[in-house]
């Protein structure tokens, strides 16, 4: 289940290298990636899964509201994050040429089928 | 100098309520806010900036290339952020129903200026 709808979000993405989803914990419930990926989506999310807890906490103290989505660019790739609900998010990796608002896209359509079969 | 090119990143974004021109210390060199903001936009960077300089570290050690841009979205508001220098960035608050993309796009185009004006 997990793992069709990630698979879906990085095979429609043009440029899409994988996707998790993951516990603030940096644990992660399911991962995909391109066989070719040549980046480990999982350690780079288990990286930010603290930050994003930071980013998350700050929003809340700041009364900014609830943290929805955060989205990293370097100089080689885009790591787009949506938020599913307190303990978990996904996560999805793409070349930096890749579709950025096809990817942003995607995890919002993609988000309420997550959801629910995380309920 | 500084000041005249936030004041066109905000009043030409949609939506744009603040945008501040700051050190990963916290410490803002310029900033422009709307009269109305209803948003300290100073406070918000000073809290993120610590958080940028971690999204920034991470992204180093997994080899990811140099941070360019992260983008935060609440149920309230967008908060985009543009990386300057090693030791500056400069970030654009907007209402949550403002224009994400014009402000990114306005983002870019004004910094190579306020490069020029930071050197």
């Amino acid at each position: 289940m997990f793992n069709s709808i990630l698979h879906r979000i990085v095979d429609e993405t043009p440029g899409g290298i994988g996707a998790v989803l993951m516990g603030y914990d940096g644990i992660s419930i399911e991962q995909y990636f391109r066989p070719d990926a040549g980046l480990d989506l999982n350690l780079v999310a288990v990286e930010y899964a603290n930050i994003l807890k930071e980013i998350k906490k700050a929003a809340e103290i700041l009364h900014l509201g609830g943290m929805e989505e955060v989205s990293i660019r370097t100089e080689r790739f885009y790591l787009l994050v949506r938020i599913m609900t307190d303990d978990y998010f996904v996560a999805l990796t793409l070349q930096g040429d890749g579709n950025f608002g096809k990817g942003r896209y995607l995890l919002l359509r993609e988000a309420g089928n997550l959801k629910e079969a995380l309920a």
